[in-house]
């Protein structure tokens, strides 16, 4: 492939921002632009310069938009695109009257496909690259969804759900059948191109200890894998599971019994954890995802984000969708302002847009790959237009700083915002997979 | 005017809906239009027997979209459009950091005739056919609002804030002066056309007691008009009003002490209510706005709406631009969801669809003139398309019922699910006014 070159305003985070006035935890170049080579960042920097070293390379001008890495959502459910918006129940209705019967239908190759494809656009369209999903039960859905990433390009990662009780049969396996289902996708598809797989046990109440042990199992023979689950979302999600593991001391115990705590390892949720698991998360290096527009949706609960970093907790954010409401993770800042503001803490807009590029990337042990327009990362891309509604225009007039322009992307700003999405080099375009 | 038949299915609410299964408080024609006869609604139903009403009237196709009362948004500030979005601070320093300078320049008859018609469009363009607004202290705000309101053919509603200490020089008056201001704006305005005015007394903080004796004045000279102030949104507001009015038994106190209590009485958020408050407002008909997308993002605090309803007050719902973060009425039942949800309630969708329209006209006695679509009433209509975007669209397959298509709207939606809005009888067109 040949060189090319984007211009634009370019923002690129070097460490978590240390507050809205952290100014060494980022580069930004006013007139900048990226060197783009084989799919790769070749260089970035300021535009003269960028262009200077391939002068023969054309350049696509985004000015006056903002350019940053692909946005990055550490946790999502692929089945679950025509699940959102599904009204009035907190989790464990919300899974046995909308979600299991939604996921049912995923056994359905035909149906993955076509789902797997709609919702990589969506991403895509919201300017994600890279995404942790959860797929179905079934192996077809986590065909359908490496499949669907690699026709576009994308650094995904993703995997079967495993869940052998608590569920109706249409979406439940077996430990046995779980186990060997993961390995023979972990053969086909870790690794390939770009995806990655996780080892993806849905939570403790939907395994039973069977299966948690096929999950250990899996672990240990794959420790350069993710691992994902969900933790301590909801009141009576806890309760349930400490009556299904009732040795266990805590609901993350249960988890630690079966050695799936780690730095590869991604806790959907974590809003009601007691002191002993938060030391524990923070011991073993394990990843807490905050989700604000499910956490708010389902009625879960607010995240004690001051409290997980005091202590040292590795944090990811993330949309949730379908018990998030948003494929944005615009939106996804938004409501995570908001759910941090209840507790009168402030999520500046360095930090915030640190997250959900590089800081997602950390979270994941993936800053080396994506998330940083470091030269040899990925070009993952988002281009940003903060004027991109009537609305935000009107506000944009009085705007004078950095900051404040990505507050009112993220306050304001959803898919419209999104100017461009570039995929390993490469413009998306929707429909074009 | 010709008559004129919108057609489309047709939703109008009778009654507040008992819950999600409340058939009769609703009348819903799939097939439906509406006869639209010199700005008003002549007649609602069944598209033959609409059509036959009036043979040689040109009908305009909406199908499949949906047709219902155009929305009502109870409390929105006018000069603030250019303050949403600003960051970190609750209220008290919101006001003084962001707000009060942003208000200071409405005394520039051109810079607030512009962000008044500005800040217009961007209602209709989400569907908000009428306002109850917050102008700045000067006078010139609430003339350029009711003059772009006017060009629009608007029912608005609002008035001049009154505000005589705790401010900057830029947006202070006097006791004496507000009182004169809002006397000549009321001669000149209230009832002209389809304008309403509102008495304004900001909030008690900053109204010294001879200023809210000019309210009580006011409201006493004309108790037909509505009375619009802040009450209880944030601790540090209660506590810095108690030391201002140490013989008040609470903030509703102050209020009730010069009279302002009534049925056309509205107070923004009421969100710390004491017993005594609570009982107070049910026993004088005074309304209570919840403002959620604000409530969240000031970190001002959680609504308790079954609370309100035991007690009965009466209740509106409403944006609060620029505390609040939408104009959208959509956007603001989503974020009402979530934030009921927390306290484990379940705002159905028919009610909140109920609430945006004939509920908010109830609330502000005007359920005779908007919010309903019966004969003789003001044709104010809104048109939504449940799949404005691929993400709607995508969810939408697999909808059956209207309360279904109703809580993708708001969950989903946007000023792109508006497909239309109508102003008493007439088509909005951007830029058109």
């Amino acid at each position: 492939m040949p060189d090319k070159i984007l211009r634009g305003r370019v923002l690129r985070f070097l460490s978590e921002p240390q507050g809205i006035e952290d100014r060494a935890s980022y580069a930004y170049d006013e007139d900048g632009a990226i060197l783009i080579r084989d799919g790769l960042v070749a260089a970035s920097g300021a535009a003269a310069d960028i262009i200077a070293q391939a002068p023969d390379a054309p350049v696509t001008d985004h000015r006056p938009h903002l350019m940053m890495p692909g946005f990055i959502d550490a946790h999502i459910h692929m089945p679950q695109a025509q699940v959102i918006a599904s009204w009035g129940a907190q989790l464990l209705d919300w899974l046995n009257t909308y979600t299991f019967p939604a996921e049912s239908k995923f056994s359905d190759p035909a149906h993955a496909a076509r789902i797997a494809g709609a919702f990589l656009d969506e991403l895509l369209r919201h300017g994600t690259t890279t995404a942790v999903a959860y797929c179905s039960s079934h192996p077809a859905s986590v065909d359908a969804y490496f499949e669907a990433a690699e026709a576009r390009g994308l650094r995904m990662i993703g995997g079967k759900v495993m869940m052998d009780r608590n569920c109706p049969d249409g979406v439940r396996d077996t430990a046995q059948s779980s186990y060997d289902d993961s390995k023979a996708l972990i053969a086909k598809w870790h690794g390939k191109g770009r995806a990655l797989y996780a080892i993806t046990p849905r939570f403790a109440i939907t395994s039973t200890p069977e299966q948690m042990a096929m999950a250990q199992a899996l672990v240990v023979e794959h420790p350069d894998l993710h691992m994902q689950t969900h933790l301590s979302e909801n009141r009576d999600e806890i309760d349930f599971t400490l009556s299904l593991y009732p040795k266990a001391r805590d609901y993350l115990d249960v988890y630690e019994t079966y050695g799936l705590l780690g730095p590869k390892s991604l806790f959907g949720h974590a809003i009601h954890l007691s002191d002993r698991e938060t030391a524990a998360m923070a011991a073993t290096g394990s990843v807490a995802v905050f989700c604000p527009t499910s956490n708010l949706f389902l009625g879960s609960g607010l995240y004690d984000k001051i409290g997980l970093r005091e202590t040292g907790v590795r944090r990811a954010v993330a949309t949730d969708v379908g018990g998030g409401t948003s494929y944005s993770m615009l939106r996804t800042l938004d409501e995570g302002y908001k759910v941090l503001a209840l507790r009168g803490q402030k999520l500046d807009p360095l930090t915030a847009f640190w997250w959900v590029t590089r800081g997602n990337a950390e979270a994941l042990g993936l800053a080396d790959t994506i998330g940083t327009l470091a030269p040899g990362t990925e070009a993952d891309i988002v281009v940003l237009d903060a004027r991109a509604t009537p609305a935000m225009a009107l506000r944009a007039e009085t705007i004078e700083t950095l900051a404040e322009e990505l507050f009112l992307l993220e306050t304001l700003g959803d898919d419209r915002a999104i100017a461009a999405t570039y995929v390993a080099g490469e413009r998306w375009q929707p429909g074009g997979a």
